[in-house]
């Protein structure tokens, strides 16, 4: 009879490394993790966030830009917990665009990803020269799926 | 006898409008009042914001990126609000890049300007077509006046 055993394995794996996540920005960017922004998925390759409307409400009703751009810089890191050991490498972010398309007016959840092959060549790379850049597109979807906006961010991955 | 009536009045001027635009974000966008982001000095065509470094610490021990950013990306409001009456007008970002240089861990000052054939164009264009876009750049300096990151934003004032 076949078993879902390694599915279950994995999806466990993806949110505990998520809650680890979390708990690594609560504790060492409070800033962060008070805009409500959270990690929902994480995987190798792949990495999704949320963040609420409530207490991120502007002058026009809909979410704060800040907050938005919190939620898809923060994917960044994301990419780079699930795939490097913490304890021998960081993360920098070196520029991000933001662009807004519509108000978002619900919670906001965004996602990025990269295929396996930049993956191993991210990894590839830190583990010769110990840094590697890589580019991770965001997008920023509301309630309904609409895309609020979308990010462009290069990011650095070095060891420590 | 020489007086300086007219710099004290217009530095008097500048601080209320600064002392409103912080009342207004505290009030209307209290997540990035939030993040420590002030405007300090505000006149048409200029202004300064900035952030402390208490509060927005990231994994690095230097100021959260996204609290940067929001630095950056407040000073397009106080722009707007600086020549504009925010009863018949209202400001939005439409998109924002951000450069991070240096690791700024210091509290960090926010600039930009716009020279005045620029705020008479948007001024003109806004009263005419009903809306106006203009283009932002800020420098984003530490205490020591080097250069942590710049931003490049494009905004839009629009009839209410």
């Amino acid at each position: 009879m076949p078993t879902n055993h390694s599915a279950d394995a994995a999806g466990g794996e993806s949110a505990g490394l998520a809650s680890s996540l979390n708990a690594l920005i609560k504790d060492r960017v409070p800033a962060m993790y008070a805009l409500g922004i959270r990690i929902v998925e994480l995987r190798e390759g792949f990495v999704a966030g949320t963040a609420p409307l409530a207490g991120n409400l502007n002058h026009q009703d809909s979410m704060y830009a800040g907050t938005l751009f919190g939620l898809g810089e923060a994917l960044g890191a994301g990419i780079v917990v699930a795939s490097f050991d913490l304890s021998r490498f960081t993360a920098t972010v070196k520029d991000v665009q933001i662009r807004y398309r519509r108000p978002a007016t619900t919670d906001v959840r965004a996602h990025a990803s990269l295929d396996a092959g930049e993956v191993a060549r991210i990894k590839q790379e830190a583990a010769i020269a110990g840094k590697a850049e890589f580019v991770l597109d965001a997008e920023l979807t509301d309630l309904a799926g609409v895309v609020v906006a979308t990010t462009h961010g290069t990011y650095q991955v070095r060891r420590i």
